[in-house]
């Protein structure tokens, strides 16, 4: 069955989906994206993601292809469409297509605006999140400015794949000797009541998920730090955890070979998933 | 008029030259690519540019599309319906459609192959040849693998608008205090005899001009130092210049602001301009 897919303004069968080559998306990676999931039939947190979209778009001094309120409804088109209860929504924007050049185009250039639906039924009760995931560490190796959320996703792929080859799920990158992240997620580790997770910067994604799962975590008077930590510190912590708009809050039970804690998912972790998948269920739109 | 451009087996008006939304090239950056310059209808050294292309792909584990012959072929026949005299070919390999995951999809994926072509009429009697081009320096923010050529190109895109905002043409890029390269080229200085330009490694693109360039200076019994250098030290040269296979050799007669020697192209840079020309255009095919 194939899905619909809305590109510039039209709703197409995936198959005729399709952009320039000369779309600068595809020539110089020249583009932002944002998924955001849905439970339901319905989206979570869509406000944050718009609201990141438009820093983003900002940032690469980008035009944004239409209004928030018409983002959502296509947003909502497309999982009508599709008959999403539960899913991801990915939508990417780039500087639209024009003639292979470095330097931007005119500035009347069109953006490109996309948006596909992936069908995950019971992506909220994944196995996964009750027996925990096991990751290894690699060097970051990504560019400057990872708090723009581009499509220069190669290396995060690289590290997937490293991680598939080393018996793992996933990857933790290091950057002088500290975590910066996972390769599409925020990471975490707890030790006794507090939540330490790598401060705000340009090293790393302003997670939707991780404001979320903090300001939960802050109301339930649990202590958050947020500061840098080494593999060595995340090994010795009483639980490790990421989150992502489509992972939530996901157990981290392994380090490079070392379990954390006693190897199973951790009692604070699966408190702050059941919490933030609870009130983000209520407030979705 | 409408140029012929190749995808994937099919020769279409560019109007209709697309890829699907699900590309990897679209949604990872997860392509590679080449471009070879052509004087009087004629490729400028294809063979190192199919060289380094097969390596690209080797250091991503990425299928070649189709062999080096059939490469060539599709070389000449878009320079042929194109016609083009001076201009360039644009090629890019994809690792090819697949929903979205940020792991590799199956190993049966067909690659994406796109080539397109630029018309630029006197590309090697380019009037900054005889002016030369000033530059800017900006850190470098790229990720830390510029020995594949992949198409992450955003932050060099942001460096070339950072050049024109300045009102300069192009930004060296600078890593722990010394000048990685270009935003598209590789960075060299002049010092009496001596041609100084980094050596190779992870942190730069090793450019097929380059090799070429260097290549004739040593037979020319130039002495070519491979090692990096700082914004002060290529301040203080007798002369600097880029090379690139669509600017050749090109005169830099400013950086940030200072004026290299006498502010004007030095004869050592004409010289192996005039070299690089002449050999490559003897050799082309």
């Amino acid at each position: 069955m194939s899905r619909t897919v809305y590109v510039n303004g039209d709703y197409l069968p995936e198959e005729e989906a399709k952009v320039s080559v000369f779309d600068r998306g595809f020539l110089f990676a020249d583009g932002v994206y944002e998924v955001t999931s849905v439970l339901g039939g319905r989206l979570i947190d869509f406000e944050g993601h718009a609201r990141r979209l438009q820093r983003s778009l900002a940032e690469l001094e980008m035009k944004a292809p239409v209004e928030a309120n018409e983002l959502l409804e296509i947003h909502r088109e497309l999982v009508t469409r599709n008959g999403i209860e539960d899913g991801l929504i990915y939508l990417q924007v780039t500087r639209g297509a024009a003639d292979r050049d470095f330097a931007y185009p005119a500035a009347d250039t069109e953006p490109t605006l996309v948006l596909f639906t992936q069908a995950k039924p019971g992506l909220a009760d994944s196995p996964a999140a009750k027996t925990g995931i096991k990751v290894i560490s690699i060097p970051d190796r990504r560019w400057g400015r990872r708090d723009i959320k581009t499509v220069q996703l190669l290396y995060p792929s690289m590290g997937k794949m490293m991680a598939k080859a080393a018996g793992c799920d996933d990857a933790w990158m290091v950057e002088d000797g500290q975590v910066t992240e996972g390769t599409s997620n925020n990471a975490y580790i707890v030790k006794g009541n507090a939540i330490i997770t790598r401060h705000l910067g340009t090293e790393i994604l302003h997670g939707i998920t991780r404001a979320a799962v903090l300001r939960f975590a802050r109301e339930a008077q649990m202590q958050v730090e947020e500061r840098p930590f080494t593999i060595e510190e995340a090994q010795g912590a009483d639980e490790a955890f990421i989150t992502s708009a489509s992972a939530f809050v996901m157990p981290v039970v392994e380090i490079d070979g070392t379990a954390i804690g006693d190897g199973r998912p951790g009692t604070v972790t699966a408190r702050l998933r059941e919490v933030y998948l609870d009130e983000m269920r209520k407030a979705a739109i």
